[in-house]
């Protein structure tokens, strides 16, 4: 009997030890540990943000062995559940792994670039794109606004909704690009369509909106047709690489972190091509403040492919090509917020979502829209809109004051 | 008889087609040439924007050995003389410049990145700031508004006149800071000090500001105690690599472009101690939209030890301390417009100057203050104001607007 009890006690010592060394790893997150014995105990003496219940001793390990993928993995099988508000715990996790990983430069800056060494090709995009965006119109309805605007809002009063955010957003962009009746306007990586028939509707311009997934091209054609937009604006279901149109405005909403680091200068000579002498063209990206590889999680799971750039990696779309740029405007809070309104939308339908697609998909998904307003809230993202115009243009803004004029723009 | 004019003739043609190489070289500009004998003829076949004489048939020579360190050298010293507008004359050749030189990328920028293996040491940047900067206040005093600004204004309105417009780029900074009464700035590389003063005197903040000038901190420490802000507002005679203190808003006008892409890691690394976390810092700096070195004759006359960055080389004073950029405006039609009035200036006192400077000191400036409007003017140069912040800063305005509102900020 006492040395069972004594082994008993070696063993849960063992336990709380390995526990606490992968929370190291981790950066001490103030959050409180459950194990799959009941045990419980916090990590550090500050007040706990939430509880993380490890439900095995297995997925401990995981967690040692790779951070991410360990606790993605984990917390979608349920081998790991977390009590308490999961927001909150998303950003004190991200907080405490930022607070620990705060040195060093040239290392996350090298993995970036060993990153870019596999080019998305046309193939790889189409699939890449098929896993995240062809999961059905249907889901996506189910928490996005009711333009199904799959990128960060701008929220420019205190009391603006999501929704109301989306069209400020879209505003925002199409006052940056001085879009007037009759232009030509490129919109590359169009989503369901909303930016490229809000230009159209408003502001009068003639897009052609290109995507290559097959669900949204559909739901766009048909909300095109619906809203009798559909001789203002062409949806074509292709690569942004055959891209080949002149145009007056060149506008690209969250298709850079598609693209990868690779295809930048490839992404630059199209918009060269493109884009009249006198025209202003907008990129849109999350971003980050220093060179880095993607999350392992967020590639292997939600957007293989994907690269989220430095503001210095992203020159390199622009630099080859001598493009001017204009304005560079950073909205990180504006996108912690769309992210946390998708959670709350999400977080309401959960069941309805659980019941087609399972419960792994449901804590998935719930870990990937919390993970990314904390990486917003956190800084470890950032979200660049990037105004800029072929060299030597003088046909430029003379201020930014346009932008913030009351009903700038549109009709 | 016969023989001569065939000489003669046969030299004649000789002239023309070297003259004519040379322009070559430099994208054939809209102008007319004069030579030593009296002949004239035009480069193309357009109206000719202005003439340019060449006194002696070494100064071809010297402009086809190098278009800049030649045209410079004899333009200084009369032997090349142009008839005409000569501003109009330095917009036609840059943009001819432009025009022919618009291709490659990694050629240029190869040559910026050699061009950095001479860094600036402390010693080193006395010099070079002495060399440009202790020409003596008079000298400034006779073409620059009255406030001493010496850094691109920011025209707010159409109207506004350089003197305006220089108050308007101080408070275009300073609501960017958005500076509070009571707030602790550092402003590195400071000039005459206008910057510092009026900081002081019209947002209430306390004022380190640095600058190795002598001259400069002279004209600037007797400005202050006249206008009763010596209590508020220090000038430092000292190097940049010396601040040491803790600050709430870190501002740098005009000094990134004497620092050399060698120490952008080194003031990056010097922002990151002073900075506080939640403090904003902006640098404002003349850049390019591609990497590429600085003109051979501007930096052995005008700049020696200076450099124009790109926006993406301007990110290594940012991204190895994880910095945030929350704005970047690009004001390079306004230094065009500032450099044209300075011109503008300095022609009505080009006699005085030349009284007390001499002839090819004057001539010197005008073609130093006409080609940086004409860079400016064509695209070869920017003007970048990039604001940021430490990583994490949530304290950051939610958006621009307040930039563009009517009295933001000051008292």
């Amino acid at each position: 009997m006492v040395v069972e009890t004594s082994q008993s006690f070696a063993g849960q010592d063992f336990d709380h030890r390995l526990v606490l060394w992968a929370m190291r790893l981790v950066g001490n997150p103030r959050i409180s540990i459950r194990l799959w014995n009941g045990d419980e105990f916090p990590v550090t003496s500050d007040s706990p943000v939430a509880c993380m219940e490890f439900r095995d001793r297995g997925a401990v390990l995981a967690l040692i062995r790779s951070p991410s993928l360990g606790f993605g993995g984990c917390y979608s099988k349920g081998r790991i559940e977390v009590h308490g508000d999961f927001l909150a715990f998303a950003n004190e996790i991200t907080a405490a792994v930022t607070r620990k990983h705060n040195s060093g430069y040239y290392g996350p800056k090298l993995r970036s670039l060993l990153y870019a060494l596999r080019p998305n090709t046309t193939v790889r995009s189409k699939h890449n794109v098929h896993h995240h965006y062809d999961l059905g119109n249907d889901f996506y309805k189910l928490w996005l606004d009711k333009r199904m605007v799959y990128t960060c809002a701008y929220f420019d009063t205190a009391e603006a909704t999501l929704a109301e955010a989306q069209v400020a957003k879209m505003d925002h962009v199409c006052r940056k690009l001085k879009l007037q009746p009759g232009m030509k306007v490129i919109d590359a990586g169009c989503g369901w369509g909303a930016l490229a028939m809000h230009m159209a509707e408003k502001y009068g311009v003639d897009v052609i909106a290109y995507n290559n997934s097959s669900e949204q091209v559909a739901y766009a054609r048909e909300e095109a047709t619906e809203r009798r937009l559909d001789r203002k604006v062409t949806f074509v279901e292709d690569d942004y690489r055959t891209i080949n149109q002149r145009c007056d405005a060149f506008v690209s909403i969250g298709m850079l972190e598609h693209v990868g680091l690779a295809n930048y200068k490839l992404l630059g000579a199209l918009i060269n091509r493109c884009l009249k002498p006198s025209g202003l063209g907008l990129i849109h990206s999350i971003g980050r403040s220093f060179p880095n590889k993607t999350d392992a999680w967020i590639v292997k799971h939600i957007f293989p492919g994907g690269h989220v750039p430095s503001l210095g990696e992203m020159m390199t779309v622009f630099e080859p090509y001598r493009f001017s740029i204009i304005d560079v405007e950073n909205l990180r809070p504006h996108y912690a917020r769309t992210c946390a309104a998708w959670l709350q939308n999400f977080e309401s339908v959960a069941g309805d979502i659980e019941k087609t697609y399972g419960k792994p998909f449901v804590r998935m998904w719930r870990l990937y829209l919390a993970g990314s307003s904390a990486g917003f809230q956190s800084g470890t993202l950032q979200l660049y809109q990037v105004l800029f115009t072929p060299y030597g243009n003088n046909k430029v803004p003379w201020t930014r004051e346009y932008q913030y004029l009351e009903n700038a723009g549109g009709n």
